[in-house]
């Protein structure tokens, strides 16, 4: 069996680092626009040769790892070309839009639309790494417009990659990550331009950050290439999960400065309530314990 | 040597077992005005004995780690008993009112202004533990007002605690943490708030979250006990960081509508700058090798 990774990646490349633990995978065949990407990969052993989307006529499984805007465009040209029994995923970070175009392909039942929620800061071939999806959520959308015996394909490679799946359809999936990833993501680029924009003049004065600081910014320092193109297909869930953080800011703020700190007391109480939410989420994402408690061992802590 | 400790909380009781390695410390006395948490803080052998603060007139070392907004005052009665011999610093997270309020007493020189820039999010004497301060930074304001015996007193004790000190004046004290800690707080408090919010119905689809989610929202945990008095004491700094922030936010909202991608890319560019820093903050927080190489040993890492 071949498989075929277009954008040797972060997200791309640990696939292809995954796809050679199946016994029936042959061959790796990597596509990538960037010559050094795709000089590099193939230096780190990750694919067997580097081609052009128009050779992926011999590929079982297509893997398409690239910025969401340019997704549905690349998974239209590998459905020209694919066998009749093989088939194409993509792992973007929005749905909606790839999956309108895609629709309108004839082969549509070859693709599955699949977002593994899974990553790290860092990019390019060199970020690649074994285990990255073990434990982690996958969503599959739309997967009923999938050939069943394609989505079984896709079953077994999202097994082997160690993934738990998760199903909705395409717009309710981008109105979802809206909320509990994307404004983590503009909550965090924005929190560190504000912070490095004040003290520009005395950066010495990031000595006082604790890990609490570092914690809440960590996010500032995602790629700008992935995240563009990710907001530009999430405008309108982003631009309202982004209207709901300022006036929650703002009323903050009126509170803040009438000093009426029995509201602000409370409005944090009700925060709060994400406790258990987040030990929750610590829970599923694969560690044996919850990730709090691996914090406070390793004496991961908050300033005050 | 007598040790007395006020506020038997994380903070204060972890600064009484760092006391004990002395071999000066002869006693350690407790107050706290939740009888339960000296009760407590008894049994877990953090104390020796509980007190009232007018017994404090024996010991020689006064800790007070209370809200913020009690730290004043009850300073204040603990330099009306304390003898010539002894010297009280406190813990707290603002220093300016603080240093306002103590300035006025006549035994000004016998207190040191304090801020251990250490935490975690839980509270209360059970979650005091050893090691706490290790390595991270303890900021010491408007040190020449404090009798220089009593100064050296004070540095002893924090290398006993194995922390690196820092000196400005309160106000600069209150500025720059406005900046670097309590807007971070800010930030997530309310980005929990509004996630919960919006998905107040579908609580399930938390299980999208990723480590990146959790990592920006885990200070919405912090203690609305601690902080309510902070935001108040810390009104006008915070006001200032809070308006920049929500004009960060507005302006990528704008960005965003206007589908300006190159420009929220550039945005996001400047933001990346502060990885660097992030980098330093790690290092700098005690740990032999940057925290960020730890994440990524421990599989933390940012969902996409």
């Amino acid at each position: 069996m071949i498989v075929a990774v277009i954008g040797l990646g972060l997200i791309g490349g640990s696939m292809a680092i995954e796809s050679r633990k199946s016994a029936e995978v042959t061959k790796i065949l990597g596509v990538d626009h960037h010559p050094q990407h795709a000089q590099e990969a193939l230096e780190l052993g990750l694919v067997d040769e580097i081609v052009s989307i128009d050779q992926l006529g011999v590929a079982d499984q297509v893997i398409v790892s690239i910025p969401v805007n340019r997704i549905g465009e690349v998974v239209m040209q590998v459905l020209d070309v694919l066998h009749p029994e093989a088939w194409v995923m993509d792992s973007g970070s929005t749905k909606a839009a790839t999956c309108r175009l895609v629709d309108t392909h004839s082969k549509r039942n070859q693709y599955l639309a699949a977002h593994p929620i899974a990553g790290t800061e860092n990019s390019g071939p060199s970020a690649a790494h074994e285990g990255l999806f073990a434990g982690k959520t996958n969503i599959i959308c739309d997967h009923e417009k999938t050939d069943s015996r394609f989505f079984e394909h896709a079953q077994a490679f999202f097994s082997l990659l160690g993934m738990k799946s998760v199903f909705m359809n395409a717009e309710d999936h981008d109105k979802h990550v809206a909320y509990v990833s994307h404004l983590s993501h503009v909550s965090s680029f924005l929190l560190g331009q504000t912070v490095m924009d004040i003290e520009k003049d005395e950066r010495n004065i990031f000595a006082l950050a604790g890990s609490g600081f570092e914690s809440t910014v960590r996010l500032a320092k995602s790629s700008p290439d992935m995240w563009a193109p990710i907001f530009e297909q999430n405008t309108e869930h982003l631009g309202r999960a982004l209207q709901e953080y300022i006036m929650h800011l703002q009323k903050f703020q009126y509170l803040l400065m009438k000093k009426d700190t029995q509201a602000l007391h409370q409005l944090m109480s009700e925060a709060n309530k994400i406790r258990p939410v987040l030990q929750g989420i610590a829970l599923q994402n694969g560690s044996k314990e919850a990730k709090s408690t691996q914090y406070a061992k390793m004496g991961l802590d908050i300033d005050s």
